[in-house]
């Protein structure tokens, strides 16, 4: 029997779904072993042996090597892809928008979804910080997308599922996407290109 | 007159450096505009329009064309160079290290330092957090340099670039690097390689 790749991941976090986006679409087989990011599994030795992190999502590939962060995941799966851009200045700008999710995207509508949906907190026991840096964030996203399609041209990337990821999720966090109105086209796009359901 | 890669940076920065190391390393040509973050300069109509998110390092491509995020622009110019793995599985893991550096490392160590070394603040009004996280990540440097030479196997790629450039400047945030005796020997040998003054 040949082996699979097997992911371990949370299906309530945005950074576990994009391995799911893109092996799906990419019709990649995988075996999805739940992991919740609240019960302290993570922090289990058993787990620590695999990713000293301590994070999800985390892939096991076929050959048993272990690879961890979303988007070094992302980037193995869809190799050889058109998720990767071919044109050397498209694929810099792919990951730019990449590493700029994960700095100052993800670390704010992320992080405050999962405290406002997650763990329950009320707005007065949030940082107020985390609402004005995902708006920021917000903003520059619906900026670029009133001049190209996708992240970061005119056909859909990994950069493209980065961002939707928890973009599609950020009224959870509390964010309103009424004055963003390329970005809710945007993420439309993204779902049906890359049969997001 | 040929055009030159140009590069908005700050000396001070660790993620500007970044840039720096692997311009010199591999000998390419590049004019520095010195950019400081504390200015306020990188939020003018000016620079906005060059890099809507506001931040350095900023390259401007020898073409005229934007690029922002420190790794992304490293990748860009080590394309094909031997700072960028062959072997796929070790190019995931270069990956690997350089989102995580960008998550996990900067974010608690450069914050840390940038709070204590640039904006003068004394330790009590500095989030306690951020020496937990930043030592939990040197502890996990530690770990891997205990069986490796580099990130993330035997020979310097970019994810050692990415993280020698705020483990060096770790003691400018408090952090005592006295526990973590392979990283120390590490930064030495990383310097030597990439010849890093």
């Amino acid at each position: 029997m040949p082996k699979t790749l097997t992911i371990h991941g949370d299906s309530g976090s945005g950074n576990c779904l994009k391995i799911r986006y893109v092996a799906d679409y990419l019709a990649i087989p995988y075996r999805w072993i739940e992991t919740s990011v609240l019960t302290g599994v993570t922090r289990t030795e058993e787990f620590l042996k695999l990713n000293p992190a301590g994070q999800v999502p985390l892939a096991i590939l076929p050959d048993g090597r272990a690879l961890a962060q979303s988007a070094a995941i992302m980037l193995h799966l869809a190799e050889g892809s058109a998720l990767i851009p071919a044109d050397p200045y498209e694929r810099a700008l792919m990951f730019q928008f990449l590493f700029w999710e994960q700095y100052s995207h993800e670390t704010a509508i992320a992080v405050r979804r999962f405290q406002k949906h997650y763990l329950g907190k009320p707005d007065d026991q949030i940082d107020p910080a985390l609402l004005k840096k995902g708006d920021a964030a917000l903003a520059l996203m619906e900026s670029h997308l009133k001049s190209h399609d996708f992240f970061p041209a005119e056909a859909p990337t990994l950069a493209d599922v980065a961002l939707v990821a928890y973009t599609r999720l950020a009224p959870e966090g509390g964010f309103d996407l009424t004055p963003y109105p390329a970005t809710t086209a945007w993420i439309a796009r993204v779902q049906t290109a890359l049969r997001i359901a």
